[in-house]
């Protein structure tokens, strides 16, 4: 999201004119095996900065999950309101990001490019010896990721972008960003009523569309976990907490869709997905952040979350949730959730 | 609602300490059948001034279907969005009301009382031969069309009030004032977190204890429709629509309640009461006049309403609707609600 607490969120924006518009990433370079741009994967090298309330760095937090790079790659997690200076590190003792030291993401970006006015976002990749942002860039940094960062990962890591499935992985993967991970942002910062009635439409046919797929698939392509189910469960998990209301993607809950709500409770009880996810920072982050469309800056209570744990019965539809792999073990204990949704 | 188009919605407020606070009405002139207060009952000389959007306006909508008032008592409806001058007559020709000839609501209240400073709100009366509101009194209006008026009532209206059961109706309604009909206003006009969770969590609880009640019998008290009914359904009709994610009341929906949504569609399948309802009065109202908490005055699509013709299965718990009565006959062409929501 953009320098300052404005209202975009984690995206960044065109206010000129009134359709809400998300640029690509500033910084676009790539942490590769071979090191090309200067950034060679390497173990301790790096630091990993999210935010559990952001769905586009929650892409990578179940990445280094399924992939075992919790070791390789450490993780820095804002503070999921922002102020005027953007993602913050007031969770961490003295408010100081305990291996880079600083207290915003934004002096990273500093020390990147003097004087870059542009917006400080989650995913950022750091550079631990130099304090400097390598790449800001949230539709690359997974798929490195899963396929640069290949000698780092466990023993048993799942393919998440299989080279023979590429295509089909990204076919789908364009159509759930414009639709679905996006269009619930255009839905909910639209200025006009036609804007946001096609936003919120595109969204509804898409994830009609998408369960219609699902219901003789367990996952969207082939028969394992993908970066494709990644990038939609990371939308799907916030759709009743936070877009059906605040963004007004409200045709019907994910609850009431039986084939999208089995799915979604699928991956969430899988290690790697429901184990990343903060509730209470998903909720706090948009509701508090988001002050031009609540003005109030009040929280709601609901939804009721206890039917994530419920049965799915997607086993049912067979696949292979990690291929040839297994899955991921317990999280780190600095890492945990709790419950109630605050780190413990 | 006030005076101009705050807010408050459809009821009073002070806003000089931070918790809304709806006030009594001003006007409580009551029309009797002995006319003690100078109003005798009388068919044709009052007009029912209402807003389909407004849940207080909308008992008096309902009680005058089920008693069979609408020759006896014409019925103005207001535009479901007010402008600074409060509740207008914009959906009539050249935006005057063809009965009182007046353009805004707030006419009948200056003749009543000149500089009166404070709020316009529906449901009103007026008196027609002199233009004069008669009274504001939301809480009282339709007992009184209920036992005052039984004269003019049709051959078959129940009895919505009966004699031998007010104490227990009177408590039931006390208690659906409080946590769900202002619930809903107290929890959505907050203006603090602490205030806002009180009251969202006295709308569930209060909702949970009436689906306990309601799970073993038919209607809220004895086994026919009273008065408690109409005042428990107009909230529960508006539910989905507005309040869940404009009042932020989201524990649950009322679709997700499998007792409530079944009560509440047996009422909205029960002539007199669904037949009133106008969902696109209702949303537009509380979308485009409550800047203060929706800024954008975006109205959102959703959600999907097809639900409320689908089987409620509660006619298997026995009750008798119209007691020793019998059901009221079609709407009056010119007073029916579209599909689509607009008045036809």
């Amino acid at each position: 999201m953009r320098r300052g607490g404005d209202m975009s969120g984690d995206g960044n924006r065109a206010y000129g004119h009134q359709t809400f518009s998300r640029s690509r990433s500033h910084f676009q370079d790539r942490v590769t095996a071979d090191g090309r741009d200067g950034w060679p994967v390497e173990a301790g090298r790096y630091r990993l900065v999210i935010s559990r309330a952001c769905p586009w760095a929650s892409r990578a937090v179940i990445s280094r999950r399924l992939l075992g790079l919790e070791d390789a790659l450490s993780m820095a997690i804002a503070d999921p309101v922002q102020d005027d200076r953007s993602w913050r590190f007031t969770l961490d003792p003295d408010g100081r990001d305990p291996v880079l030291g600083i207290r915003f993401l934004s002096e990273a970006y500093d020390k990147r490019e003097t004087g870059y006015p542009g917006g400080v976002s989650v995913p950022a990749l750091v550079d631990v010896p130099s304090g400097r942002l390598v790449t800001n860039d949230y539709q690359r940094i997974t798929l490195d990721l899963a396929t640069e960062w290949t000698a780092l990962h466990r023993a048993g890591a799942p393919d998440l972008y299989p080279a023979g499935r590429r295509d089909e992985i990204d076919e789908v993967m364009a159509e759930v960003y414009e639709d679905v991970n996006n269009g619930v942002y255009r839905a909910g910062f639209a200025t006009h009523q036609k804007e946001y009635e096609e936003a919120c439409t595109a969204v509804f046919r898409r994830l009609e569309l998408l369960g219609e797929r699902l219901s003789g698939q367990r996952y969207l392509v082939g028969d394992t976990l993908t970066e494709a189910d990644i990038r939609l469960f990371t939308t799907l998990v916030r759709f009743d907490a936070v877009y059906h209301g605040h963004f007004k993607c409200n045709r019907w809950k994910l609850a009431e869709h039986p084939v999208l709500w089995a799915y979604a409770r699928d991956l969430f009880q899988t290690p790697g997905f429901g184990d990343t996810v903060d509730f209470d920072h998903i909720k706090r982050h948009y509701y508090q952040v988001h002050t031009g469309i609540n003005p109030t800056g009040i929280v709601p209570l609901g939804p009721d979350l206890g039917g994530w744990l419920s049965p799915h019965g997607r086993a049912e539809l067979g696949g292979r949730p990690f291929g040839d792999g297994t899955a991921p073990g317990p999280v780190a204990p600095g890492e945990r959730v709790a419950a109630q949704g605050r780190p413990a």
